[in-house]
């Protein structure tokens, strides 16, 4: 007996071995995910959406490679650089994959010695962040970036970009929204009249930054506990950040007497004010909020900075909207082309970047919850034969049409039943059939079918092309 | 003295540290490159190209995470595995960088249980292999992908992926080109008549693989030496390997008396038979060379294989046109995607790739060449002042612009000088000047300016969205 279970055991491990072998997780890496023809065709309604908007301000369009070398990247990112994805050293240079499209861009400035250009640019970017993918959380995310760099004269470009994310949130009908605006330079001056020591500013700054998602109580007990800042200067800065408002808030600040005896947050407020006017002559400042409270944790930051964030609107009772989640954010950047240039020159810059995964997240919600029929191809036609032997009529239909710039399908099969290429065309949503049988082709006709209506009409074949460009143009 | 140097030595070496900590390189990874806006606006009009050539066929697009886990990429590339990117293991999941579409592609079908799609995908892919970056070899580089899936009949898919790959080169006017095609099965049933054992018909492939770049005497002996085939297979392969015709051809070999004994070949004649009937159809067969020396080196194709290859003109009385290289590729790989379902349930599929590089780098040197002109923006309009203190009042304008669609700039400057506005519409080839002044503003017209022909007219600020419309409907 001991001599047949030592049998089967063998048996069984070499079993185990082999199913081991075969065993294979058929799955996207974590926090990544496919689209496929559906999400594609949301997702390129809301690029075009973006897209249009940048070249209606009249971006040029830049593309930079996924990685970087590693030390592109390094010291750039202050507390977040532990979420950048490295490459494996596999001999050559160390690579890392980019973490935003702003380092890159900066990178770019410097290395081609450009000191003023307009640009947009659309690409995936990479965070070994803790995914939550139903709220639109990825590793793998798109960026759409806008950038303004060059020496101007203050806040005309920075109210461009406030007025970017107006028009494109705008445009997208997400629901109702709005836009905090902030400065680093209130921010610090702000830390320093709170006596918040210039050793502590960033990561106090770090901290401030998690206001949109935890409680006052919380960051106020890191502040204290974790960071060693004293209660008295915590509770001054408790009181700065629960402020928010618009033109009269500013102009309360800037007579605040110990606000307006700091000189970073006098520049800083005399900005605002100036980024006020101009968004009023733009007509949407009932979308902004100067917010004390907004901080935004990268390293980078000199001036304004700014958040979007999407309001439920389910409870118009409701005093105080519920954020759900920032959609699109940026703020001024003067000092990072100077860490790549070896003279140190800086190019100031500006610039926005939209969140465009929660977007996705809501209008792909949107779209099940309708059940509104979305086309994921564009033909024209499908080329069917009424009868069997008729494969190389419809090869020579269809090439035809091909090449007028028709965009035409068929069934990959010798003899279709005409049943189920009819019916293909109603599932995929092509308007148009153009049938070919044995009597049409003697006649020198093509039979051209109407999904819609099932109206059928007989064409000369030299008049099809002209005849289903017309019956598709509104299409 | 001697404590003096010491001194100055230790000075050197502090400053030598500093430089050494400022040392930079600025510079993008090896084998990469970053678009610039020109660049970028030779992409886009060739993927316009593309992406509507794909569309007429009727295809859907998806799109997959730029890396896969690690192991679905494993055995699929034979002896190119090495060129993988790996990521760096940094706790969790280990990552590859994708070497291609296909692959992705197929882990999408399997996973998504998809047994019918036709799509096309384009995205950058990544190999570790030698940039030739003149010659348009990267290590990040574009492909779009084209494939057919689903159980068809035989040869349909693979014609019309033929007639696509003619359709887009000769749509791109990059020169005269010819397709070459084969098939895995002759190639099989070609090194199994000539005595290559089993073992080898994989190695022996890729040697054949290399005929493109190096002579036979080099392959030949390379199967010889390194690859220990015997000299007799090795000649008889090279007999073999300089036919390339058409149907005279393929029906010359359906006669061989060794291959049409081999059950492989006989059934992959056959098929390249139809396959030139329906290539006959679409009337492209001028383009098409079945070519016994082609065989592509990735292991999962299992039928029809091809490539195209542009050919030089240069010298029209050069009996043999000398190739530049491939610029598209392709072929049918039946069972890659039952590798990764758990039941082994195959799909077949067929698919081309187009290998944009190459075809930038010709037509970015061709663009260099003929000194056109080419925009990177679509700016209609730029909004100007003639007086000084009328910032607000271009503001207010070029939003109004902006919100009614129009595409507008300014300069960002408070009072820029007139002359300065309108240099900047001659280099930028914005071909509207709205001229802010401020008779003009009592009047409540706008000035606008022609730049091309320098006629300046008054518009009534109400009808200048209209104006704008009309005279640039042509750009």
């Amino acid at each position: 007996i001991a001599k047949e279970v030592a049998k089967l055991l063998e048996m069984k491990a070499q079993l185990g071995e082999d199913e081991g072998k075969h065993k294979f997780v058929l799955k996207t890496p974590k926090g990544t995910r496919d689209y496929g023809p559906k999400q594609m065709a949301i997702r390129e309604r809301v690029f075009n959406a973006i897209i249009s908007c940048f070249k209606r301000h009249g971006a040029e369009v830049i593309d930079t490679p996924v990685f970087e070398l590693k030390e592109t990247l390094t010291g750039k990112y202050g507390e977040d650089s532990k979420l950048i994805y490295d490459l494996k050293d596999q001999g050559g240079e160390l690579l890392s994959l980019r973490y935003d499209l702003t380092v890159p861009f900066a990178r770019y400035l410097a290395m081609n010695k450009i000191t003023n250009i307009k640009r947009y640019h659309i690409a995936k970017v990479y965070r070994r962040d803790n995914p939550a993918m139903t709220r639109g959380r990825y590793r793998e995310f798109y960026q759409c970036d806008f950038d303004i760099a060059g020496q101007f004269d203050p806040m005309i470009p920075d109210a461009e970009c406030l007025k970017i994310v107006h028009e494109i949130l705008s445009d997208l009908q997400l629901g109702d929204f709005v836009i905090k605006v902030n400065d680093r330079r209130i921010l610090d001056g702000m830390f320093a009249v709170c006596g918040v020591p210039d050793s502590k500013f960033r990561t106090i700054c770090s901290s401030v930054d998690k206001l949109d998602k935890v409680p006052w109580e919380e960051v106020r007990s890191e502040m204290v506990g974790e960071k060693g800042l004293s209660p008295e200067a915590a509770d001054h800065i408790g009181e700065y950040v629960q402020l928010h408002g618009g033109l009269d808030l500013i102009e309360r600040l800037l007579q605040d007497p110990k606000l307006s005896q700091n000189k970073l947050a006098k520049e800083g407020l005399g900005d605002m004010k100036l980024l006020f006017e101009y968004l009023t002559l733009f007509d949407i400042t009932d979308k902004i909020s100067f917010d004390l409270s907004l901080a935004r944790g990268l390293d980078y930051y000199t001036g304004v900075i700014f958040e979007a964030v999407l309001l439920h609107q389910g409870n118009e009772h409701v005093e105080e909207p519920v954020s759900v989640g920032s959609v699109a954010g940026g703020g001024r950047y003067d000092g990072l082309v100077g860490m790549f240039d070896p003279k140190g020159r800086k190019v100031p810059c500006v610039g926005v970047s939209i969140g465009i995964e929660r977007i996705f997240s809501i209008l792909e919600q949107r779209l099940e919850a309708s059940e509104e029929k979305i086309r994921t191809t564009e033909t024209q036609v499908l080329v069917a034969s009424a009868q069997k032997k008729l494969l190389e009529e419809r090869l020579k239909l269809i090439s035809e049409l091909w090449d007028a710039g028709i965009k035409a399908e068929m069934l990959y099969k010798k003899n279709p039943k005409l049943l189920n290429q009819l019916q293909y065309c109603e599932e995929t949503g092509i308007p148009l059939v153009a049938i070919v049988g044995e009597q049409e082709l003697k006649d020198g006709v093509i039979r051209l079918r109407i999904v819609a209506t099932r109206e059928e009409v007989n064409i000369r074949r030299e008049s099809l092309v002209e005849e289903i460009r017309i019956r598709t143009s509104q299409c």
